[in-house]
């Protein structure tokens, strides 16, 4: 992670676990695998915080080091553990192979931790306690570490700590409106928010989201405060909302398509199947899905979307007319109600001075309605490609919006 | 990001732009947006390293406290900085905004900081120095973030301190060995590396990327000692190594459709598009990719592969049969002389006593040569859908590995 090869997203899951349990993530701290900077980042943790997660640097291999640096910190031997040995031959078997001496030597664990076994691979999680606080080290390939969070290490912190507080969260997703001229319009209403009560703003390609947190030891009074503060959000804002959860683009538009009994297909050239993915993401998509042709090639376009060869000639693959008939044809060889095209440059080359890189030209359609849509987006290819996508699917968020009789 | 709702990726970038000057990350820390918190960090940063690098919390609206913090700690009064408002102007117009308020006060900065203009956004960025060490504050929006480090910040730090380390790496991906096959392999050779250089085993799904770092004032003894060490790697594994760089399963499926001059298609339906977004991500793939048919409802299957209907009715969605014909039906379709397919069930829905969630059917075929393969993948559905999509750019990178002659 620090030299920027692996993303962490563990912090921000296990973030995303705790918070309705009212437990806030102090910090994050991201360490090298030396000894002397994982017993540094273990003191800072524990003078702030009463739980300290870590994750990783528990493979086979030599260059992971943080069960030895464990035991140096609480204390005891290296000791071998009978159920973890059973639980990596399982696993192992599972995948059709035999333990090794690396392997084998993942069975053996400090004596100061009590060993929580991991279903999903064969580096063993470990629980720490010291003073009243404890340390949980979990492996750190995401999949693993959030299998196991969830199914073993967030039930026994909760059972361990009895806790009390209460959050509640509150989101709007706005559209249509800046960053900064949303905050002129809410400013004397955030300034009389309690002070439990704290507002952010989230912005994002195209849309802001804006989230409400209360915390307080006091459920059902604080349950009352967020509804009556909320009620009064969605007044002021009415027109920019857009949902009134926090949910991927794609979530609502599925939503809006499922609720009206409509089906959907895309015609990608720019994005290249990722509009497509990101519907696909969502769960119980194939409810109003149908499929994708991506175009990448102009043949494609020609002889699966049935784009007139003489438009592309005339007009340039990157036009208003091009994506408008992308998104028609699509409709019609998909047997879709609605679709969505982008045809565009996403870098870095093929740019031209009328046609510079960014330009994407989106079409949306339903219904014999069609809305079309330039974008100049700037960055490098995959935010262009990300940008595009954002913004073709919310093309078709608005023309599902604005013609509420489809 | 302490909640969970954005993932940092900023820290990871500015590392992966650091290291090719020797300079080493040597911790990362999320914290609160809280005067105390910032603080404690800050102080924490400085006392184990000469640069800081901090982003975020530079916003318009009242929750972004980072600018007020530094002005405490750096000492000064917050001053109007003329060319930010200029920057500001300029930026807004080009959007079609005028300046409101809250746009405004962003052009007020600690008159204890050098600005450098933005030309990305509107949240300057600041240059702070202190006993010889240096902090810069730079906006979050990973955008404006990456672009004007890059172009900027990283310069100006080179300058100033006029670095001499130098950091070498070589990469190797290998496929078809476990991690602890392959650490058993390299134990005696990894035990004799100098101090200098340091093997790292990356596992990811599927494959392992096995990165050799070496760091020293001697570039040419380094250089010279790295290029052995690789040649000796490659000499031990040459039967596993499916890359010599560092780089996605699509870029290394890309070099060797263009080595050979072939075309590629894809044909999805569990993995939704996602295979064709992952080949499209790479700069330069219209060279080789043409296109792709998502084929998520049986009907696009039929109408838009020829997969024929006896066969779904047959031997299921779900089968090799199926995944043979729509990669068949690709190749036709498109015209291109590869293709890929999936077909699968990504969940949480949708799986049978037979055919349970997490099975995916592949198949990967070129210039009349089919290769197919069944993978059950555990996990929540974004993990099966990423998963299918590597197993199935690595299912046509063995099919054209292994055929040489095609």
């Amino acid at each position: 992670m620090l030299i920027g090869q692996v993303t962490d997203t563990n912090s921000g899951f296990f973030a995303r676990q705790l918070v309705p349990y009212g437990w806030q993530a102090i910090s994050v701290q991201v360490v090298a695998d030396e000894a002397e900077a994982i017993k540094q980042a273990l003191d800072r943790s524990f003078s702030e915080s009463d739980v300290v997660l870590t994750t990783g640097g528990l493979g086979p291999t030599k260059d992971d080091i943080t069960k030895l640096v464990l035991r140096d910190y609480f204390g005891g031997t290296m000791v071998h553990d009978e159920e973890t040995t059973s639980t990596i031959t399982r696993i192992m078997r599972g995948r059709g192979l035999e333990l090794n001496d690396y392997t084998r030597s993942q069975a053996m664990v400090p004596s100061s931790c009590r060993v929580i076994q991991n279903e999903c691979g064969t580096a063993p999680i470990m629980w720490f306690e010291r003073d009243g606080k404890i340390l949980v080290s979990m492996p750190g390939v995401p999949y693993e570490c959030e299998t196991m969070f969830v199914r073993e290490v967030l039930p026994q912190l909760i059972a361990h700590f009895n806790r009390d507080m209460s959050i509640e969260f509150r989101h709007l997703m706005v559209m249509g409106i800046t960053e900064s001229a949303l905050a002129m319009k809410l400013d004397e209403w955030e300034r009389k928010l309690p002070d439990s009560i704290h507002l952010a703003y989230l912005p994002q390609a195209g849309l802001v989201r804006l989230r409400l947190t209360g915390l307080s030891s006091e459920a059902e009074v604080l349950h009352e405060q967020m509804n009556t503060l909320a009620e009064e959000l969605h007044v002021m804002l009415k027109c920019y909302i857009v949902a009134e959860e926090d949910k991927p683009l794609s979530a609502i538009l599925g939503d809006l398509l499922r609720n009206r009994g409509l089906t959907v297909s895309t015609a990608e050239s720019c994005t290249g199947g990722n509009i497509a993915h990101e519907i696909t993401r969502i769960a119980g998509s194939s409810d109003y899905y149908i499929g994708s042709v991506v175009s990448y090639h102009r043949k494609v376009k020609e002889s699966m979307l049935h784009v007139p060869a003489h438009e592309i000639d005339m007009c340039n693959v990157v036009s208003e007319q091009v994506a408008k008939s992308m998104a028609q044809g699509a409709c019609r060889a998909l047997k879709t109600d609605c679709s969505v095209a982008t045809t565009g440059v996403a870098g870095p080359g093929g740019g031209t001075k009328d046609i510079p890189v960014g330009t994407v030209w989106m079409a949306a359609t339903c219904a014999g309605k069609t809305l079309t849509r330039c974008k100049h987006i700037p960055g490098h290819r995959e935010r262009v490609i990300q940008r595009a996508t954002n913004e073709a699917l919310m093309l078709l968020i608005e023309l599902l919006q604005s013609e509420k009789s489809i």
